[in-house]
């Protein structure tokens, strides 16, 4: 039984507020604060540069936490690089691969910014970069995938979940087709992991990027690389940790995961993600998909009962419902649900815009679920949208 | 009056240990670990990306923390850029600069590996790149770096402190020869921001680079980028919170010094430095300096009576002593340290090989300080490798 009021009494802050904008970055539990804290009173050293107690303590914390991270997500360890969020993940991936004038990458229109910036501005160096287009929901079909691909075709980078839409894409499928062009396939699990029980160990995947701080309910400044050929990669910032033999003229790479991780790294970030990753493994991501579902359908339901409430995306979604309420600008209506209730939710484009230009809009507000979110606060939520309708029609 | 011990009371781990790593990084006061958790259990919510009262108070917080320590540095807010360390503060200049072929970069022999390696990477580039030597103290002489400067030299990267030899570079000297033959000027203050009263309001400076884990007392995963032209620079990683606008054509970056900071930035990381910089400011530097300099002192002191022990270094020095003990691999002194006193020092090459080289030694022993060393710890420490000394001798 998926208690939730059991669960959020590890989230202090859930009692000031009702707070809907998971997905631009979740609430910890107090463990991992607590994780953090300990850390910082306790044993605090540098990674992997002392002989000494306390530089051995949190090299070993620091390598316990990519063990659980990587355990968790199905992903082998010693590929499994720290980095600062997502957005770095990918583009490490974008200026690290040796790309040769007319290379042609394929990814789609409805993705983070995160996830077309990088692949953008590679156009710069002769790079060619198709955008693939979504149905109205957000859906990429993978059969238009297929069809974007020439001989040329050198990488397909897609996220999992919209987050705008919350559609969620096939890719499995879009893996198969990957493998069997000969295309490396990268995706964005921004708005999936620690949500959705995914195995990449049963995905062709090439490499995975994604944040700690969304549904692992880790500390920002994390994030994740998986890299299933690293040593085709190169490292973009170089420096301390990052070499093993240097002279005037000439240095070598250090081993894999390190000749990534370049400088100190977010040491107490790291620690608390190892935490909040334990967390989320003992609720159990199965349950927490369970609810994320109910909490969305639940959502959808409730505001598809307002009349002036026009929502997008598909049935099936991640964790959060965008929508716009009839002539109420989504910034003040997000101003108004905060003022009047102490809703937290997110307006605007949501570094999408081009997945909201898809639709013709400027802006969205959208609410987004955490492991902790009740169906009272849905309730909340609706009640007030159906006033600010009212007020505004 | 200095009084170490009051201090000390904040830094609980050091009624445990006796921490002479500061130089790798430095121990937190409590003030800091709780300014972190306080974001963690009161506010936890997304920079800069939200209307409501979560991500505002974030957003704040995190802008406050900008302003404290860019005014604590003599620095623009608005030009100082918050970034994982000092490694990628000197990677993001090296690589968001526009070479062209046959440019030249000067840096020096002592240099930490982080102010090396992205310059000489660069060469494959067709940059060329001076390595100016140092004397054996490890000073690097501002003469010779204005013979080195040729027609096309476009930049000069120098350490403020060398990390190995403790030797304090005359940056002001060499600020005006920068000035005066119109190349860029880099520090890295890696080892002296937080330490020395330095106002950079007063010096020449292009590119001011440092982490905020060391003096400034911040968590690990923060670092500045001070930018003097900031518009010149290309940011190296584009994504979510970069820019301005994107369509499926192009994109324009976003102010700065947004552009700079990609995705979700480690925002309890910055919280935590804010806080610190208030801790050392309410200290005083000035106090801070004069207490190093005579811990730094009393230890070559205490060291130099040890006639087994060769100490590296100018006698005015950084908060820190490399020596080596007659016959004792580095790596064992400093395990027989830790193991029987709980004397934590680095032994190594420190990410400066080529200083090390320069001596033709291949590693040593670092004792480094910071404001809650005592001149106790100090002699414990001298003890220790005294009895060290006589055992293999």
């Amino acid at each position: 039984m998926y208690d939730v009021y059991s669960i959020r009494e590890d989230f202090p802050v859930l009692r000031e507020v009702i707070y809907l904008d998971s997905a631009a970055t979740s609430q910890k539990p107090v463990q991992v604060a607590d994780a953090v804290s300990e850390y910082f009173k306790r044993y605090c050293g540098n990674y992997g540069r002392g002989a000494h107690r306390l530089s051995k303590m949190t090299t070993e914390k620091y390598e316990d936490a990519r063990e659980d991270v990587a355990s968790f997500l199905g992903l082998p360890a010693k590929k499994s690089i720290f980095t600062r969020n997502a957005t770095e993940s990918i583009n490490m991936v974008a200026l690290g691969m040796d790309w040769k004038k007319g290379d042609n990458i394929i990814t789609a229109v409805v993705e983070h910014h995160s996830n077309l910036l990088p692949w953008i501005r590679l156009r710069e160096k002769g790079v060619e970069v198709t955008i693939v287009d979504s149905d109205d929901k957000g859906i990429v079909s993978p059969a238009s995938i297929e069809e974007a691909i020439t001989e040329r075709t050198r990488l397909i980078a897609i996220g999992h979940v919209s987050n705008f839409f919350g559609s969620v894409q096939d890719i499995k499928s879009i893996s198969k087709i990957a493998k069997k062009h000969g295309v490396k396939f990268l995706v964005d699990a921004a708005q999936s992991a620690g949500e959705m029980q995914i195995d990449f160990r049963g995905l062709d995947i090439d490499f995975l990027c994604l944040p700690g701080h969304k549904g692992l309910l880790g500390p920002q400044g994390t994030g994740i690389l998986y890299i299933r050929e690293p040593e085709r990669l190169s490292p973009v910032y170089v420096g301390g940790g990052t070499i093993k033999t240097v002279t005037l003229d000439e240095f070598s790479f250090d081993e894999i995961p390190s000749r990534f991780e370049y400088g100190t790294p977010n040491i107490p970030g790291v620690i608390g993600l190892g935490r909040a990753v334990n967390y989320v493994k003992d609720i159990g991501v199965e349950s927490i998909e369970s609810h994320l579902k109910a909490v969305s359908g639940y959502c959808v339901k409730r505001l598809s009962e307002i009349p002036q409430v026009e929502i997008y995306g598909p049935e099936n979604r991640g964790s959060l419902v965008s929508f716009n309420v009839r002539n109420v600008n989504p910034h003040d209506a997000a101003m108004i649900l905060d003022e009047t209730k102490k809703i937290c939710v997110r307006s605007g484009q949501h570094c999408a815009q081009t997945a909201l230009a898809r639709l013709c809009i400027s802006g969205s507000i959208r609410a987004s679920f955490g492991c902790y979110t009740t169906m009272e606060e849905i309730d909340a939520l609706a009640e007030s949208v159906e006033m600010i309708a009212k007020a505004f029609s």
